[in-house]
């Protein structure tokens, strides 16, 4: 398990929201414990980064490479209809990149998830199992 | 003016909704005409495209390029609080990219702009001035 990067720190809130998946090359990969939408947040272990420009050149193009490799995962698991690719920060600054499976007649479609009701946490079996096949999605 | 590729057609609602403002090397940069935020739209000049990992590799890197050169003139542009950069197309399919200037207080704060309320569109003085600052901004 790669260490994380000297002087980073996941923000409590994304923490407190999420479950850890697994660490790639630049970001950590969380899923959302909520089961309304299958949801992933990619966090650049980058201590102060905001916004996407204010990665160096080299970090953009490794977020832009592993928000791909996730979506493209995400995909294939859920057999999605639309991936959602989002970096907001209105409310937790701490630059996090979210990508969400979208159905049509899911909750709020074919609007946007954030904002929209309340967080509905999976029975841990099913986050497990969700964590699970993500991971093996992503391994070689 | 580059000559839009081969088999590339904008999308009549993106046309409708939006105003040219300048064509990057992937992507046609155009202004959202709803004055309620400084909102920018890139749409990579690449038939039946849709979810960002259908780009080549390169297109992604470029598209992360030009999307931060954007988000970065944007920000200089409208001295925003923060950016909001998402790629949604739940209800307009054809890949593009928002990039958003977002303040404490404006509509919707700090929930997303998608949904919310209807476009409001500019005055054309106001249109012009502001699509003029953006391509100054954007100027080498």
């Amino acid at each position: 398990m790669p260490a994380a990067p000297a002087g980073f720190e996941l923000d409590p809130r994304i923490e407190r929201d999420s479950q850890q998946l697994m660490w790639l090359g630049l970001c950590e990969l969380r899923l959302m414990d909520d089961k309304r939408w299958p949801w992933l947040l990619l966090v650049p272990q980058r201590p102060g980064a905001v916004e996407i420009h204010d990665l160096t050149p080299l970090d953009q193009t490794m977020l832009t490479f592993e928000t791909n490799m996730v979506s493209q995962a995400l995909k294939r698991v859920t057999g999605c209809l639309k991936i959602n690719i989002a970096a907001l920060g209105n409310v937790v600054p701490q630059l996090h990149m979210h990508v969400i499976a979208r159905n049509e007649g899911d909750p709020n479609w074919p609007g946007p998830v954030w904002g929209h009701g309340h967080r509905e946490p999976y029975r841990r079996e099913d986050l497990h199992q969700f964590v699970n096949a993500i991971r093996s999605a992503l391994s070689p």
